[in-house]
Parts: structure tokens; sequence; C-alpha cells
């Protein structure tokens, strides 16, 4: 007796990440209410199954939706405002006066709607987001169906968003209250950096995430400045001032985590933080390069950022996947470093973890939430292909992701988008912004 | 009296590379006989010329066709054939015996056109090409309509393409003089590298290129092995074993040099040599960065090349573009190395000028061969857009060529290749081989 399917999705080659380092060949996942239900030979789920719909990728990759796991998607309208600064001057001078002056509720809603187009197009499925105005970053997030960590970013300055540290909880608590529930978004604890927040305000997102049970994601250890000041000013490394604060877990993502010293190192290890590595930031900005491999040696779980489309400029977490890939090698002179399955570990199973998501997304189980993305292997420039996994890192790009799915929802078909806005709609948000930034 | 033109180019931005730094808006570009005849301001340009066909970009920056200054374009049918290897065991283990079991002149000539098609169709126009059989490659490139210079290539030991270094030098002229005054098509000699060709071939090697007036295209410190290994053998560091030989000079065109001191850089600035930085190649390999922001302060002309596809694994010089501004950035600590116009110069008039082709092509200036390449700017993912040539480098990629002329000719519209071969031709060339090598 054949059983029924929502959709099953027969593709070429799927790499389910889980088990690792798996490729198998002519597939199918079956998926019934936005769960995958099996995944087996296209033979057998030919006779177990009778889908309302299916959907054929003969020359086509299925993994996992890919993690975001540090985005500022605002941003998006501030993409490529002021290129080859290092970090300090490129907030101070560029970025900080224009957010002073034009972020607002408007902003961030039409701001993460073209970015999560973006973000979509490019098989990229959850997103784990810090920004202001967490209410209308999840208002897009809800309209376009993608799914969210929202973080409450906290500060002791002032923006135009909210006054002084309580101010913005206060604010970012409630944007969690009326969005609770939400099968697609979550909130996370957003502390923005160990320079811009104060121990008082550390000790009460401590005490937060214990009792809300959510995700601490904050910048950390992104400059030599940053660990130097730090030491200056507390007498200690920042991880370290940290770890006295009591805010490091295994609910912790630090971004960047590029300076790190073997203490460091220890800290992440023994607290079982995630590490968010955000490898084009890093080098747009001259920061410098994470220890990747070793951070993967000490089993640290690093997942794969963009960070913001001001500083990368591109919402492509391919690239990131590439870049982990190629950084890690030549900084280390092991051109076995973060070797193909491991990268795409990186950008899905490992962010989803760090999110605490890992149980319901970030591989192709039974069980788990359709998230999925099919990249089509079909054209010159991605032939001939020996080995599929090495063709996600070193060949192909988002340019060829054909299909997206949410919770077995479709995002984008055959390259196209499917969504509640249309690309003119989303082209006049980056107009209207663009003309008012540029006054 | 307006003049007649072939083709008038009307282009929402120009980067004309000459002179430098430079965007202008709402230009146009004028054609005679594959010539560019005009640069000028669209208005101008309506009263000024009578044109056989005009092509409107409205959203796209035109910019010189993109100079590739190292390829080994038939490795496009090995993409990915042996990935997270060092270059050594990469070469011993996969590379060489892949290629002494079936290289030959139907391999080339098929690998040629195979990369070839993706080159054109990412904005590429000029190939310095180094591989076995030159007559094979110039038959390609003849085929398709694009703009090579083909390395004579030249190894001590046998392949089946040639049994010792005066049977490829032999074999490598006769091609030249077949293939002579071709308008697109010229040559360069080119021995493999300091490790693999002995002090008499290279002494050859330099009265040839003096008596040819043709440049010298060689492998030159790729890794610190190859420099320890002269130092064991020859007593001297390779560049400096050249310098005796009398092989450096202005047609000298140096591929990686990633592994550079003092004297290296000296020696390069001497004798006015130029280089061809890979920088993708150089991190897969883990063969490490090189000093381009030190090459570039020393004055000394350094170009952009992708290597072959089965150390890369694109023919995407966009790619190398990005990866050549964001590695300067952050192996300096400085975000301002290599800024966006002088990446793009890289890519073009550097490139050119390397191949003694500098008054011919890398820049749209009247005079020139209209070598042209079109970026469309149009899509959610590319705006806003402050900044055209920063877009370039860090936003836009091949996926956004959307026109390409070699000397007038259109080879890519609208995204789609115009070319003697289809898509099913060149596909059908990459199943052939995948087969064969992976038998």
């Amino acid at each position: 007796m054949s059983q029924p399917a929502d959709l099953v999705i027969n593709a070429r080659w799927v790499i389910p990440v889980e088990p690792a380092d798996v490729t198998l060949e002519h597939h199918a996942v079956a998926i019934r209410g936005g769960t995958i239900i099996d995944l087996l030979p296209q033979d057998l789920a030919r006779t177990r199954y009778r889908a309302d719909r299916t959907v054929s990728l003969p020359d086509h990759v299925l993994i996992p939706g890919l993690v975001n796991l540090h985005a500022h998607s605002p941003m998006a309208l501030m993409r490529g405002i002021a290129d080859d600064l290092p970090l300090m001057r490129w907030l101070q001078e560029a970025i900080w006066p224009a957010e002073g002056k034009y972020v607002s509720s408007a902003f961030v809603r039409e701001g993460t709607l073209l970015a999560i187009a973006e973000m979509l197009r490019g098989g990229i499925t959850t997103c784990n987001e810090m920004y202001f105005h967490p209410h209308a970053a999840a208002e897009a997030f809800d309209l376009l169906g993608m799914r969210a960590v929202i973080g409450l970013t906290t500060l002791e300055f002032p923006t135009p968003y909210a006054s002084d540290a309580d101010d913005y909880l206060r604010k970012g608590l409630a944007a969690r209250d009326a969005w609770n529930g939400h099968p697609l978004i979550g909130f996370a604890l957003a502390p923005h950096a160990p320079y811009t927040v104060a121990d008082a305000t550390f000790a009460r997102i401590a005490t937060l995430a214990a009792e809300l049970d959510i995700p601490i994601h904050m910048h950390i250890h992104e400059t030599a400045q940053e660990v130097a000041d730090s030491l200056a000013q507390h007498g200690k490394r920042p991880l370290a001032r940290l770890a006295a604060l009591d805010l490091l877990g295994e609910n912790f993502i630090g971004v960047h985590a590029v300076h790190l010293d073997d203490s460091d190192i220890e800290l992440l290890q023994r607290h079982r933080c995630s590490v968010a590595h955000c490898p084009t930031s890093n080098m747009k900005l001259a920061s410098g390069i994470a220890p990747v491999a070793r951070l993967l040696a000490a089993e640290i779980r690093t997942g794969l950022g963009t960070d913001g489309a001001a500083s990368n400029n591109r919402l492509d977490l391919f690239q990131e996947i590439r870049h982990a890939s190629l950084l890690a090698k030549v900084s280390t002179f092991d051109a076995t470093a973060v070797p193909a399955h491991t990268a795409l570990r990186m950008a899905t199973l490992n962010g989803a973890q760090a999110l605490g998501l890992g149980d319901r997304i970030g591989s192709i189980v039974t069980g788990k939430a359709a998230d999925l993305c099919a990249i089509a292997l079909d054209t010159f420039e991605t032939r001939p292909c020996f080995n599929p996994a090495s063709h996600l890192v070193h060949v192909a790009g988002r340019e060829h992701v054909s299909h997206v799915w949410v919770a077995g929802e479709i995002r984008v078909n055959k390259g196209d988008t499917v969504l509640q806005l249309n690309d003119t709609e989303l082209l006049g948000f980056a107009a209207l912004w663009q003309t008012r930034l540029s006054n």
C-alpha cells in the first residue's frame, strides 16, 4: 500500500549532511505537512508514496537549506555605501552616522525584505538576524516566509530606536512577546559587542537567556584592537570577561572570533560555545583570519555568516562556504583543511545546532522540517562533475540555485523567487533608500 | 555632419580604466571596423554618429574585456577531479598521471572550447594560455573568436605531446609559424617552471624570445618548497637563477610569485617583469598569499589569472578580482589595500600590458580594439548601487555579465553566448571526457 505525500523531490544527488560525508545518488525526499517523512532511493519512492506533486531534478544536488549564522539584513539598503575602509572608521565615519539619521521601523522592514529575497534566491532558508526594530524584522520574515532567529540588539548608547540598555531590552522583549509561538520566527538576546555593553547589562542578559532559554548572539574578538582595549579597560581579554560574567554557555554564539589565543579557544571549548565565522567580512574589513581549522579540531561548533551587506557586500552563503574552505587552506598551508563536506556542514547543521534548532533543521533527516535547496549543475561552467560536494564549494555559486523550500513551501522555483513581493517592489525599496541615503 | 559607426553602445556607467579611477555616467562607445572610435557623452553621440546598430544598457557598467593572465584551458575537462590536496601530491598523484594517459590534440581542442565558452560568458576576452598541443588550442580560439596568447610549453621530461625540450620547442614554433598573423592569436614561450626546465633550455628560450619579440610565460615561486629546492640544487633562489640566465625582462610574466623576499621583488622591479597573480589557486592549493600590495607599491605590473579549472575550479576572473582585493586587505590588515579601481585595472590593462598588448586592448580608449564587457546591475542582489566600481569587485559576479564583444563582434548577448558551438555540443565534450577520465 502506498502512502500519501504532499511532495516528492527526485534528485540526481542528495547530500543529507547527516550522516557525514555522504553523497546519495538518484534518491528522493518525501514531504508531508512541511516535514521530511522519508529519504530513499527513487525506485522505492515510486512504489511507497503517491504524491500530490513531484519535482524532478535530474542534474541537481539537493542539500539542506543554508543557515546564515550572522546577518544585519536591513544593511542591504547600505550595500557598498563605504568600501575600502577599516572597521572602526567604517563604523564611526559611515555606518553609525547613516544609521543615526535614517534607521526606522520602515528602514528595517524594507531592508529586511530586500535581504530576504536575496538570501532565499541564494539558498538560505534560516537567518540569525541582528539589528534594530525586531518587530519590523519579524514582519518581514513572516511576510516572505523565511525562518529567522531575530536578535534583541542591546547597546549602552542611544540610537533613534532606543535610549539605553534597559530600553533596548524592554522593546526587544515586547517584540518577542508579540511574535511568540510563530512557526518560523524565534528570538535571541543580542548584546552588540564587548566594547559597547557594560558588565551590569551582560549580567542581566545572562539571567534573561537562562530564564527564556534562548541563544545569546554577539560579536567577539573581531579585531586586535578590541582585545587590546579590553585588556586595558577590564584587565581581561573579552572572552575571559564574558566568562566571569557567566555569559558563556551552549547557547552562546560568538561572531567573528578572529583574534583568539589558546586561552580563548579553551574557554569556547569548555563552555561548548558556537562560533559564527564570517570570512568575507573579516577579509574586506581587514580584521584578520579566524583560526577555523583549530576551532574545528577543538570540536567547537562553527557555522557561517554573511554579516551585513555593507561589509561583504553579498548575502551569499555559497561565497562564505568557498571562503571558509579557501582561507583555512591558505592560512594553515594545508590543502586538506576544511574539505568540501565539512564546509557544507558548517553552512547547514552547525548553524542549526548553534541556534538550538539542531532537532528541526540543518540536515535532510526524517522528522525535520523540509527546508531544502537544489543546485543545478547542468551548465557548461559546472561540467564535468566528478564530485558534487566539491562542486558546491569550488564551482557552483548561488546563481545555480534552482529551487528552495522552507517548511515544504516553495520559495524559489527554477531560479525565480515565489514571494508575496515581486522584483519591482523590492527594487523600489532599494531606489527609495538610495535616494535618501545619498542626501 | 554625422559620421558612420558600425555600433554605438549607450551605457549607464563606463569605467574606461584609462584614465585611472574614473567612472563616467551616461556615456557612449562608438565602434567601427572592430575598433573603438570614440567615447563620449550620449547626448553628443546622438548627433555625432549614425550607427548601423545601437545597444542600450540603461542599468549596466561597461568595462574593457577582462584579460586572464594565466590559464590552462583544457583542464576544464578535469574540473574538480582531485580536490583538497597540496600542489605536489595534486600534480604527481592526480594531474600528471591523467594527463599522461589522456592528453591529445582532441583533448586540448575540446577542453579549450569548453573553457572559452565559460571565459567569454564571464566577460574574459583575452586568455594567456599554457598547455600542450598549441595548434589545437589555436583552432579552438579561432573557432569561437576569442583573443589569446598561446604558450609554447616546454619541459625536459616526455609527455604524449613531445619527447624532450627540443621537441617541445620545435612543435611549438611550428604551431606559431602556422598561425602567424592571425588577428586574434599570438604566442609566447612557456617554460613550465624553474624546477622542470634546465639551464640550457632557459638559455635557448631567452635567445628565442629576443629574436621573436614575444613574451615568456612561466610559473615562479609558487611554493616555499620550490624556493628551498632551488637553493639546494642551484645555490640560488629561482628568480636569481633566471636573472643569471638572462631570462628576466619586460616580456617576462611570472605566474604566482607567492614566496618572494626583498631580493626577488627587487629583481622583478629592476627587470620590469610582470606578475600573474592567481589568488584562488594559491588559496586552494595552500601555496600561500602573494605580496600583491608590495608588488603594486614597487610598480611591478600585476595582472590576474584563473589558473586551470582543476585548481580553482572556476575560470571566473570576477572571482579573482574579488579575491585579489580581499586577500590583499586581510593579509596586510589594511582595508584600503587594492581598492576597487586598482583591482579592475589588474584584470584589464595590467594584463594587456604584460602581454605586450597594452596599445591594443585593456582600456576603453579611441584606437584600441573593441573588446568590451557589460555587467547588468538591475537585480535586487545588486541594488542599491552607490559606487559601480566597488559593486564590480564586491557585489556583482560573472553571472551578471550581459554583453561581451571581441574586436567589435558580439560573443555574449543578454547573458547567452553567441558562438559557433551551442551548449549541447559543449556539454557533449564534458560528458565524453568525464567518462574517459573516470575509467
